[in-house]
């Protein structure tokens, strides 16, 4: 035995043939097993020696490939060597499981090394007791900080901010500046601009790094700092800051509270991840799904998919009793129970389109002014010309199926009116809840679908009923 | 009157009373009136004069609450003042009306002075004689670079990179690189990283400018440059370089070619228009609307929404069929048609949740090894649970309005089997769109609604018809 026999057997080759990841991005199986027998048999040191060389959002990977107890046991094992910011890489409810597991006292110490925004992210989620317990054992100035940006709103900039930064007053030089960020150990991790302060702390200017490096050290900051910057209020909604973002292809933008003061900077990295979460939950409340994570529990999930099912139930019973009203008249003609799905079935993905359409363009700003108007009118166009080519083409095949021409008229005609009800709701419902200020991908789809729904059958059975007099 | 009679009257109150944005952020109603005044006074020295403030992100707003001649009439005005750089910002459909509408020997001098992203961005959906036309009068070096990146595929890293970057040897000292920095006028606008690169431009090291500005004059860059640094191939799709973005809180990544050597970069702001536009395909794609922009004309949004209608009619003509099979059922029974749609309802709203969780998840990337299995696990069994409740209420609530126990437990039974098929098709479907490397999104919906129609209609009708012995 050599004397690196603290090297799991087959160490040398694992490297080669034990990537950790494979060729498809995902996370080497041979990897995780290895990493889950040492957990297993608590070899820490091994495991800790293959923990280490990964990035924190690899770790955040890893955790979630691994069972509850795994995942906890790995933590533990880790120690003072496991890097909190990895946790603000996992779904929020493996998150949780994690930070309850472990003792507060843990906690505090793991919060005073993180970055001020990664620290707050890891605790406005936690039971107000355990927030308190931990927040104590803090040092003061950690504490009072954390302190301040758990008291914003949810949501909004001054939670998300970062409070290290780096303002310099406008008289400097460039060369002081650069004297000054050489000399000082207790600088940000990350910057990408400098702000430029007067004595109270309002901001005069930003100067971005690229700028400032290509400037000679005589120069005087507020000769070549930009003005007119763009700053982002504490209380805003970050999804607000999001757009100032995108809209000005920021990487950095300062944040100040209600007088004007610079208390932190948002960063794009948060803001990605704002833009992430941002679209995931339109996409999930167009299908009724709230903030679901494919790691919560069944309990979790049955209870998120209640709401809407029972919104949809109460809908389909509405639509049966409108159906139930023709009671007589399918008794009479079969023919139509067999087709009137079809209608309402195209009613309610033509609305969808519709609909779907309408509330990107509203989350996007894009229906500002005369674009709605000019959007309704085209909804109409499209929901007339697709209704009438889709008319034909299921009146024919309907005359050929049941070889009468008058239930093809009948069925052709239901389908235009519905196509156009569908189109017009479409825009009418998410821009309705938007100006009462609900969120319009919210509820929309089972609004539009049980119109399309109602207006399908009675259409369809309403021009049957007349037509083959079966009133 | 006095010598600046070329402010329009009333120009002392314009930007007290006529803000360019209103409270809400949007572009004011009053403004956007003077604008068009002008457009159509052609007083292009006015409308030049309130256009000059605006970043090109508002210029992209305005340009598209404008009228398509009112937007070419505008561009036309400003003249060499106009920067090509806003038609980044706009809609797909009005950058290309514009294009189109301008002749292409000002189209080449304006692409000359844009960055090399920014006029790939604008040609790349030009008909190609147009393209080739613009090429050819560019000056050869821009005419290399653009074709370079016009020959990586459409959507690839090449594609969306800036070929514009920093790149320094080794051996220099940070004194050296700084000296190079300020005396260097061709630089790229803006840029947050310098790459360090050997004679072949292989890419040793990056060195971000933070790093960079805290080292002495005296410190040499192989000393401080971080290694092991993320690179992105230049043949890969930009939604895999997205992903390394998100994953390693990146703002800038070098771009290599299929020899190693470095070929440009991707900066942040590229990236966030790639997260936006990948969430909303995903969006439309559920909903079957294509790539479709509010700004599309009628026909464009006709013909986009045709394909999804037709394979849903077709879809609904094949379920039609199915409760064709129990037309004696019906006409012995018509409560049956009245109550199947809620039936076939259910089913449809439960299998799209569970897709659009699915679908989410395989964009993230969140279902690798187990987590699949621990899914499809969760999903029968909330399947299972949501069925019960659901068909517990269905059935009491039937039971009493038709005054029989056992069309309650027939629509009951029905509901149970379908909400189970739901769960299970919900992930099915989508999982093997993206084995065979298919767009999960697409057309996910539909085939998850149909089968939850048939499976609905053919288990209720089917049990009615035995349990009353109708058939």
């Amino acid at each position: 035995m050599s004397d690196d026999s603290d090297i799991p057997p087959g160490g040398e080759t694992w490297v080669a043939s034990d990537a950790f990841r494979d060729e498809e991005g995902q996370i080497g199986a041979l990897w995780l097993e290895r990493l889950k027998a040492f957990i297993l048999g608590r070899r820490s040191e091994d495991m800790a020696l293959v923990m280490a060389p990964l990035h924190i959002a690899d770790v955040g990977d890893v955790l979630e490939q691994l069972e509850a107890q795994e995942r906890i046991a790995l933590v533990r094992m880790l120690g003072e060597r496991f890097d909190f910011s990895a946790l603000t890489e996992v779904d929020e409810s493996i998150r949780l499981e994690i930070m309850e597991a472990l003792p507060n006292a843990e906690i505090a110490r793991a919060m005073a090394e993180l970055d001020n925004d990664d620290a707050v992210f890891l605790l406005e989620d936690l039971e107000k007791a355990d927030r308190d317990e931990i927040l104590s054992a803090l040092p003061a100035f950690e504490r009072l900080a954390l302190k301040r940006s758990l008291d914003f709103p949810e949501d909004s900039a001054g939670r998300r901010m970062q409070t290290d930064f780096i303002a310099i007053p406008p008289f400097w030089t460039v060369g002081q500046a650069i004297d000054y960020l050489r000399a000082d150990q207790d600088l940000p991790d990350e910057f990408y601009q400098l702000y430029v302060v007067d004595a109270a702390y309002k901001v005069l200017g930003t100067l971005p790094l690229d700028k400032f490096l290509r400037a000679k050290r005589a120069t005087r900051i507020e000769a070549i700092m930009n003005t007119g910057q763009v700053l982002v209020d504490a209380l805003e909604d970050q999804e607000e800051a999001a757009r100032s973002f995108e809209r000005y292809d920021l990487v950095e933008v300062g944040v100040v509270d209600e007088n004007g003061r610079l208390v932190g900077v948002l960063t794009i990295d948060d803001i990605v991840d704002v833009i992430h979460e941002e679209a995931d939950e339109d996409i999930k409340l167009l299908a009724g799904v709230g903030d679901e994570e494919v790691s919560d529990t069944t309990l979790d999930t049955v209870k998120s998919r209640m709401p809407w099912l029972s919104v949809n139930l109460v809908a389909a019973v509405l639509v049966s009793f409108v159906i139930g009203l023709f009671n007589a008249t399918i008794e009479q003609m079969v023919a139509l129970a067999v087709l009137m799905p079809i209608v309402a079935s195209m009613g309610g993905n033509a609305g969808t389109q519709t609909m779907t359409v309408t509330v990107r363009a509203l989350a996007m700003r894009e229906l500002e002014g005369g674009r709605l108007r000019r959007l309704i009118r085209r909804e109409m166009v499209v929901g007339v010309a697709n209704g009438v080519i889709f008319a034909i083409f299921i009146g024919v095949v309907t005359a050929f199926r049941y070889g009468s021409m008058a239930l093809g008229a009948v069925i052709g005609s239901a389908m235009v009116i519905n196509m156009i009800v569908a189109g017009t709701f479409g825009i009418l419902i998410p821009v309705t809840l938007d100006r009462l200020r609900a969120d319009p991908a919210i509820a929309s789809a089972v609004f539009v679908t049980t119109i399309t729904d109602i207006i399908g059958f009675f259409a369809f059975l309403g021009i049957a009923g007349l037509w083959f007099g079966l009133f």
